[in-house]
């Protein structure tokens, strides 16, 4: 493909649903694409370098900013589902037969949707930091955080996505100077998109009988990584997640925040290296046994 | 060291604590061995060799059986506390300055108490389908599988330690067919350890109040295994112990019960040697790192 990088890889852009789309693509081209999902407010500029070059050492890497975001056109839905919609149109639009999907927090959320909406497109999933629909938010210290004022002001991102300890503290400054380097960004979120990112939000997590029902037809194998400390999406949402998709991985990150992959981003990598590149049968497995058999083997039970 | 592997390495016995404990060692000398604190009712001929052996390709492995237990004279303790005391006896009458324990269920429990007792002694800790003093069994189907009647008998361990899916089914098969390959074997836990140990498992999750403090002060780097739906010891108590442990990493297979590790022992094998042979930096840093800095940043709040 390329021999570019996460530093130097050109904005290009695609039109589809009456959207242009700004992404950029780098890495190994081989089997399916790995297309991020961004956060709130963040754009291409705001993924970890060591974490979307580690992974393009085995893959094509795609980094896309959604509808209303940064560089691409159009405005920001207020439901999860519409930015699945235009994700998929966008995917389409690209080209590749099947992808690969991670999404990191909102982007999570969206990436559950592409898989909800167009099963066929995504061959894997992986979740960081996200949570399900009806997520459980009550102790989320996210508008707090997100209305503080920092100094400098990047320094709320280390509020957002490090532990406080001193490795978490030193893993955020470490991050920082990584994600600064590139020089011709992606234009910052606008006021406007953010609010229509927040209402979305917020339209996600009311709580709703059976909200957990969708996530039994998301038969794709699936990585959920987080941190054992999300004061954004709390981490039991990835616990849940876990607990009723049907072909689910969970992988914890010790003393960590919402940004857990970008405090471990070598962990990371090679967690979902192995987790993408894995050929294990018993990955794929489950996804052929929807049919449950009765309890085994029990022929009678002598009492308790 | 040697060139024997789970099905050949003779057992050998050493005294300590005025018992006689019965173990097997082999693998690849190097840094700190692998202590296998086994489940209810098992004996050394209990491990799955996928897994044994797998990971004594890069470190030296021993298996034992605790007091009372098969091979090994004494009684068996009605306390995890107690076969704790007698695990560190075994470990330091061996000699190495320093293992690695794995833990599987009451196993899980006394790798604890090991840790707990002779901080120490252990480097790192693998804890495998287990679960804090004062579990929530409220779920467990222990006692009725246990008491179930299996054709044929060994049976019994599909219930306990599988998934009831067609994979999870073909995963126990295969299982069975490894475990039962070694001829000259271990005796059989008699009725009586077995009533001591299941004392013992029944004290360990009577709640009492503070039950969990002891997490705090196991610092080693941990790695939890678990599987999606534990039907012995609940899933939701390894959640419970990552959050409590200071420095965990949790890691639940998708469709997996009690033997998680047995149902994917390839790519358990390649987890818990990612995590044993780690030099990641970010492994041992939070060992050093218990002072907690306040929570970071946030200058002036402007409101929520």
């Amino acid at each position: 493909m390329t021999e570019h990088t996460h530093q130097t890889a050109p904005t290009q852009f695609v039109e589809a649903n009456g959207i242009r789309f700004a992404y950029r693509r780098f890495g190994k081209a081989s089997g399916a694409p790995l297309v991020f999902n961004q956060h709130f407010r963040g754009t291409m500029d705001y993924w970890d370098p060591a974490v979307t070059d580690g992974l393009a050492k085995n893959r094509e890497v795609i980094l896309f900013d959604n509808a209303g975001v940064s560089s691409t056109s159009g405005r920001v839905p207020t439901t999860m589902q519409e930015m699945g919609a235009n994700a998929i149109a966008f995917i389409k639009a690209l080209g590749p037969a099947k992808v690969d999907a991670l999404g990191f927090s909102i982007g999570g959320m969206v990436a559950q949707e592409i898989a909800a909406q167009a099963p066929d497109l995504v061959r894997r999933l992986i979740l960081v930091g996200t949570g399900p629909r009806g997520a459980d938010m009550s102790t989320s210290k996210s508008a707090e955080i997100f209305a503080g004022a920092y100094d400098p002001p990047e320094h709320l991102w280390l509020a957002v996505h490090f532990s406080p300890s001193p490795s978490g503290r030193a893993a955020g400054l470490a991050f920082l100077k990584r994600k600064l380097l590139r020089k011709d960004r992606d234009p910052e979120v606008s006021d406007e998109a953010a609010a229509a990112q927040r209402e979305a939000i917020t339209k996600y997590y009311a709580p709703a009988a059976g909200a957990l029902n969708y996530l039994k037809e998301i038969r794709q194998p699936t990585l959920i990584v987080q941190g054992s400390n999300d004061v954004i999406v709390p981490t039991v949402n990835s616990y849940i997640l876990q607990q009723n998709l049907p072909n689910a991985e969970l992988i914890v990150y010790p003393d960590a925040n919402h940004g857990s992959f970008y405090q471990y981003p070598e962990l990371f990598v090679s967690d979902a290296d192995q987790f993408l590149s894995s050929t294990l049968q018993e990955r794929d497995a489950n996804l052929k046994s929807s049919e449950r058999l009765p309890f085994p083997s029990i022929v009678s039970a002598t009492g308790v």
